[in-house]
């Protein structure tokens, strides 16, 4: 991982808990519009996707990353500037398989469910989320890299950690891997 | 205004860009819910002023704001210190009348506009930010002030800043007001 200094990052930093309270507010919204589950997940995905896909340029801008040379440098600057930058945790990364294109970030806690004690009632398939998920998706898939992005453990489901699972889906050419322009 | 020293907020700021985003997603699955500009408001209010309710026992913790002894006091503390903490930015704050119980926050810029070029088409009377009117109402209520704030101006009408108004509805009894425990 290589970085150089960021540029002024302060006056874009805020307090968390109104964004926090704001998507609570966006999922409880999105259950009352769709009876299933699945159907707020795969909307929660959805939207998350379109909001990577214009965050990363942003992203890529301020946090200064430059080029990453395996997907284990890119797991790693996903969890520790990106999650760092935009919900205040740094998630501990694993990879899972010899071919090193399969990682899990895990979450002790989870800011965007702090105010959550329980999923809703009758909601036990409900990835409350979701979001984070399209996110990192659409935001790898702005820089030529496909991936699964999906929660393999969730607090909220009784689980002891929450665990995200990317699986990148193309073998990484080291040497000639750019970011797109 | 009076405040202590604050405790120790650093761990919970993130950059904003992310919230900014998944609230203009929000606005825009309201509007394909509603049909009418004033329900898509109402409905972002209402959400709001749910989040004030939350946020204001955090607000006041984390802050360390003390007794407020006038209206004026009041309306610098959220400019001052709620805007800065929870949208990173101080708007200016005026007072209206002599009996000093009406106050407008200029807005140079909106963050929560900030990825917003223009309201989208055929939603001209939309008040994109109305969430944050709710978030005031909701948080002053919770601390025995009755409050109407509305949007006065708004950049992405076409005016010059971004104005909300905060009337506060009852005679404050200076000696007597506490914020409630």
């Amino acid at each position: 991982m290589s970085r150089r200094t960021p540029r002024r990052p302060e006056y874009r930093k805020i307090n968390k808990d109104l964004f926090v309270l704001t998507y609570g507010a966006l999922v409880a919204q999105l259950c009352k519009d769709y009876e299933k589950d699945e159907d707020v997940n795969a909307y929660l995905d959805k939207m998350g996707y379109g909001i990577g896909t214009r965050l990363v340029e942003d992203f890529l801008a301020r946090s200064c990353v430059r080029r990453c040379h395996s997907y284990s440098e890119i797991a790693d600057i996903i969890a520790q500037v990106a999650f760092k930058m935009y919900l205040g945790i740094t998630p501990s990364v694993t990879c899972h398989n010899s071919s090193r294109n399969e990682f899990s970030l895990i979450l002790d806690k989870n800011p965007l469910a702090e105010f959550v004690e329980e999923l809703p009632a009758g909601r036990s398939s409900l990835c409350y989320c979701s979001l984070l998920c399209g996110v990192i998706r659409g935001a790898l898939e702005m820089v030529n890299l496909a991936a699964d992005v999906t929660f393999l453990q969730d607090r909220l489901k009784g689980d002891s950690v929450t665990e995200i699972g990317i699986t990148f889906l193309k073998k990484l050419d080291e040497k000639k891997y750019r970011r797109k322009k």
